[in-house]
């Protein structure tokens, strides 16, 4: 838990992973989403990439060959942790004004997925790839999940 | 998500509430433990209590009246979000030299945790009370957690 807590325990690193979830890969879409320092921003993705939670991945940008930041397995395992922060928000957090919650949610029935990833009406344990994230004040359609590289 | 990240997401703050969790109140007992400067302790211990977390109780020291730090239901619901780092710890982080990981059991059967909080063994849904961590390298007896005030 330590050790975990060593590699995960900060506000930028679990936002920036929030956003890699959500499909962000390049420095540009992470800074637009978070309103981040650039170097605050470089020195978050380097530390992950040395922990092996998100990977540099090269693409093609016009005529230059630049990177984008993909999870990892282990970065993509991270949703665990993800899940359980928002549980925890839901349950002891408020809004002002009050809003719809973001839901996590089995895909293919649409209903909220339990503590433990299994579904509240299927009972199904759902695999990363059925679970999508709806924030519906941002879109009420669902939204699903990025996958490892 | 975002919410929780901005209470929970920092290194001290987990740390403290994995101490707390494990039944630490008094900030002499933090400060050894974790071998945190005061000024950063005092703060983080504040910034829990203003969010809801912890509850400063006091209790008589001598002659004089102290104040330790208790969860609340809130900071107890934290246990969610530590038992996904420790999985997450456990599958995607090494010690060096390799330890025997902490474990999660369910008390009355000592078996592990499965994630979302059920028993591997007898599939029972564990409440908290039931719950005790095995730190091997501290300890090998199982040890209940900390009830909220």
């Amino acid at each position: 838990m330590g050790r975990a807590i060593d590699v995960l325990g900060d506000r930028w690193t679990l936002l920036i992973l929030r956003n890699a979830t959500m499909g962000v890969t390049r420095f540009e879409g992470f800074r637009a989403e978070l309103g981040i320092a650039d170097n605050i921003l470089s020195n978050r993705l380097s530390r992950l990439v040395d922990a092996g939670v998100l990977v540099r991945v090269p693409y093609r940008d016009r005529r230059r060959t630049r990177h984008e930041y993909r999870l990892t397995t282990a970065g993509a395992d991270v949703l665990g942790v993800l899940h359980a922060l928002a549980d925890w928000g839901q349950d002891h957090t408020e809004t002002s004004p009050p809003a719809a919650p973001m839901r996590i949610i089995h895909h293919a029935c649409g209903s909220e997925l339990a503590p433990g990833g299994r579904c509240a009406a299927c009972e199904r344990a759902v695999e990363r790839d059925e679970v999508a994230w709806v924030r519906p004040w941002r879109s009420p359609d669902p939204m699903p999940l990025a996958e490892p590289a």
